[in-house]
């Protein structure tokens, strides 16, 4: 998900640009008849029913008309027209599919309908427009793709043939664009994932949305999980386990039965008791915290899981590791007292940014999000979470931004959106108060005056999902993973057969001292040797021949980079070590 | 479950104790009509039903009366009816749970009935039985407890009185036994965990076998799984990760839904699919390894996971850790080839061995379960897979009984029972062979020759259920984890307020070096300090008053040791470091 906002000039000029393609399509295609055709984030796209289809050939000829329908400055003119008069206009324009929209806005009470007219071209549309065609800048767009979409969305209804256009501020944007979605596409994890073996989705064998980790991907993962866990106990976290299902009776308690049902999993029926997989972890952690009385001076708790949950998606939306049915969250719930709740909130944003920092992640945006008009909880609490949030934003020196009244119905949040190598934000951590699941199960303190006291609660997950952020920091690196999470932390290539034995040797003290080294003992000639530990991205290659045997140390090449270096053994052993410590 | 066999005398010895039982209660209650009677493995019980009740009171009256019996050596002689008229006998006795239970063996096809006569009392009963009362020795029984049973179980029938009696082959027996369940009993891991903050399990919040793990037990559950993971890593493994559902389609093909659906739970229905928790991870193993093409140059591949599984138990077996719905496997999958078999299951036994003697077991008993008549895959294959079996039982130098015809139908296997401090064998590890999976899954690798063939698969788990195993240990260590599994390793004592300056710098310098240790600050006094680290059963106290002040050092004692000795702090550091990498 990307967290940038929507910019209002390029919104008016991806708008407009919708108008321009159609008037374009009908010069050449007259029978066409309209669909949808609304401004996205990339640009544009207009549905049409055609008689003849159209294809990426027509673009040129496409593109051109729309250059001179710019060049032109039709300006963009305004009506209104009731609702009645409305229909019957398109009905005369014999454009159906307007027709049917047109009588279901009035169907709901729209008593009144804008269109809008740029030169020949007509049509019902809420705005807003450039003044003319000629504010669309000539060289900031470009058709991209041709795609069968259903009227309205639904299987039922007719296809259409929907015609995606680019669309950007200036001419350098688009290539930007265009550029970085190139380099995407080699980075796609779902391409990477396979290639790389490190991870595998069979929908028909095994199920969809849900993932298989191989022995590279699960390493990989492990060594993400392990420096998280460091970090964690280090933070004074506690790791708990909990069960992937929970009686009704839990969800009851939590009232995701109430709030949160469709994104649960059917139930299970066992011994006349329903039980559902957990699509949150929060209700668990908050037994163990009332499974004993507590007392202020055991606050905070800080309970940590990696909770794999299961959440209702439906099939056609899931993706790769983006969009699952089962992941598993970095998940922890901070139960304190409301004098140590600043410092909590201090504490748990510092450790955020510090943990996607080293994952390569330095650039962040971080969004506040207020409490919104329907709630639960006291006021007061409200005004103390959100003024301890507001000064740890503005502590921690990052971006942020408000969204006001923004936040859940139980608590404010901060999301933060991490930049990644392709200048893409990606929203990964959350900090949510919740002022509603304390009250639910009742949890409470014995205060230092006795009192029974409820706790502040909040629900915390930095990575968010794992198998998500696998995919991010996988795109991000571009599948190179750096030396201290690659697979493989080092390739030994002999030049010859002559060499096996010395590489062995290298390959023995190097796995004494903890690194995770392999050697190419393949009968391939060197540059396919070098090749082939390219093409598998592994971060270092150890060259061995005649000089390193004798000399007794190798040849260090970085993955893609020029130089190279002789080193002995014990240099070579310092400094991949300094790397992997470095997080290099 | 314990695994010792039934012993033949023994047998005979509870089962005539149960008729000596039975015949004293008929003294006292000349009214009581007869249940059953059998023996058990602590003993025997007799199910009455009684007009006027028996309480322990009764028992010294009863145990004297069966003395009396023994003293009377009463012969026992076999006598047979035809079911008719062993029907007629116990109607005339007016024995109506006899007479029930005889027409229902009668209808079951059992044309002649058994029965024992000793002294006065006679029973319907199929033996076996000592010669004569008097082989039952005097002082090798106790009464034991009093209980309600519905007859045959069944809540539907009418309660009767059971009378639990202990029996075993002689005085000493007796003796060990009783010691041994009251030591068992303040070991009970049901009770330690709440005792020590472990876990804890909430049959109406959350459901019925299913654990919660708190902190602490958290903490030790992950230092086992993290030392396990570490000799796995070094043994070649590799690990991965599986989703904790899978479609039906998956069950299909591993032939689950045909032959274990009973221990499934029932599915859940997305989108018109339906889906089951896992209660096994083979499949998705299976899945793993034919994701994409395999070359005999890879193998053998072991695919390791902390696999979560879901089973289903009646409500009414659970119990504590050992009887659960959802556990974690320490699973693996072992695909060779077969030259690299029989080195595979020397290896993986030796590697069970030393994993479990880490946690402090060592007395050993293993059992090999060879081809039982109904099997599936090649009978060269079984042949191949038994021999290499023997040979690894052989080499091992454990002591291994041989279970004829008692392997599972798609393999022959090892399973490996380890005694506890108690002495009570446990069976934890199992290895098993696979010639099922291979087959449904369509599993190959090709070979150097270029043909396509089917690897040997070998499952297998050391400590089998990881909440179980966790159960058994926590009892072998009656709650006092050695050093190294210590959730809190060292606790300091400063003898008064005036030492937790000094205290503190211990923590710290404690810390740096990476050893959990906390600090006693409370007000209490000293020997209450000392008492309730005891309780607690932390493994080591580092005492702290003027004199260890002074010197810069500290007095460790270790758990319900008298003597203590004076240390440096350097010296404090590296007994502790070396009781933690000594795994004491």
């Amino acid at each position: 998900m990307e967290c940038a906002p929507e910019k209002d000039n390029l919104y008016k000029i991806r708008h407009s640009l919708a108008h321009v393609l159609a008037q374009a399509v009908l010069q050449i295609r007259p029978d066409a008849k309209l669909g949808f055709g609304p401004p996205i984030d990339t640009g544009c796209y207009y549905d049409f029913d055609l008689k003849q289809p159209i294809t990426d050939e027509d673009f040129k000829d496409i593109e051109k008309r729309m250059r001179k329908i710019i060049g032109q400055k039709q300006e963009f003119t305004h009506q209104m027209r009731s609702a009645d008069e409305a229909v019957k206009h398109l009905e005369g324009q014999d454009e159906g599919y307007k027709v049917e929209y047109c009588k279901e806005l009035s169907e709901q009470g729209e008593t009144e309908i804008g269109f809008y007219t740029n030169g020949p071209f007509e049509d019902m549309c809420a705005g807003p427009h450039v003044e003319h065609t000629g504010d669309i800048p000539k060289d900031c767009f470009k058709l991209d793709a041709v795609a069968g979409a259903y009227w309205r969305g639904d299987e039922k209804n007719p296809q259409l043939t929907r015609i995606y256009c680019l669309a950007f501020e200036d001419k350098e944007s688009l290539k930007n664009y265009i550029q970085k979605r190139e380099l995407a596409r080699q980075r796609d994890h779902r391409k990477l994932g396979p290639e790389l073996d490190l991870f595998s989705i069979d929908h028909e064998g095994v199920g969809a949305g849900l993932i298989l980790w191989h022995p590279k991907g699960g390493l990989v993962r492990h060594l993400m999980e392990e420096h998280s866990r460091e970090l964690h106990l280090k933070g004074g976290y506690d790791f708990v386990y909990s069960p992937h299902i929970g009686r009704a009776s839990l969800w009851e308690t939590s009232g995701h039965l109430s709030f949160y049902k469709d994104g649960m999993f059917a139930p299970i029926e066992v011994e006349g008791q329903e039980f559902y997989l957990k699509p949150m972890n929060c209700p668990f952690h908050c037994k163990i915290f009332s499974s004993r009385p507590r007392s202020y001076r055991e606050l905070p708790l800080r309970f940590a899981e990696w909770g794999t949950v299961y959440r209702f998606e439906r099939s056609g939306t899931l993706s790769g590791l983006t969009r699952v049915r089962g992941f598993t969250q970095d998940d922890a719930h901070l139960f304190c007292r409301e004098d140590q709740m600043p410092a909590e909130i201090d504490r748990v944003l510092g450790f955020c940014t510090k943990l996607l920092s080293d994952f390569g992640l330095t650039d962040f945006h971080l969004y506040l999000s207020t409490r919104p008009e329907k709630r639960v909880g006291e006021e007061a609490k409200w005004d103390a979470a959100e003024d301890a949030l507001r000064a740890a934003l503005e502590r921690s020196g990052h971006k942020f931004s408000i969204n006001e009244a923004d936040g859940a119905f139980y608590g404010p949040k901060i999301d933060i959106c991490a930049m990644d190598a392709l200048e893409r934000e990606w929203q990964l951590s959350t900090i949510q108060f919740d002022f509603n699941l304390p009250e639910r199960f009742d949890l409470q303190y014995a205060d230092s005056d006795g009192e029974l006291k409820r706790p502040y609660m909040i629900h915390r997950a930095l990575m968010g999902s794992i198998e998500r952020f696998f995919g991010v920091i996988l795109e991000h690196f571009g599948g190179a993973f750096p030396t201290w999470l690659a697979p493989t932390q080092v390739r030994i290539v002999p030049v010859a057969e002559a060499f096996f034995e010395y590489a062995q040797t290298v390959r023995k003290k190097l796995e004494e001292a903890g690194i995770r080294v392999e050697v190419d003992e393949s009968s391939n000639s060197f540059s396919k040797k070098v090749r082939e530990a390219t093409v598998a991205k592994i971060p270092n290659m150890a060259i061995i021949g005649e000089k390193e045997k004798e000399s007794g140390g190798v040849t260090l090449r970085r993955y893609k980079v020029e130089e190279q270096e002789e080193l002995s053994l014990d240099s070579l052993i310092a400094t991949l070590s300094d790397r992997i410590n470095d997080k290099k």
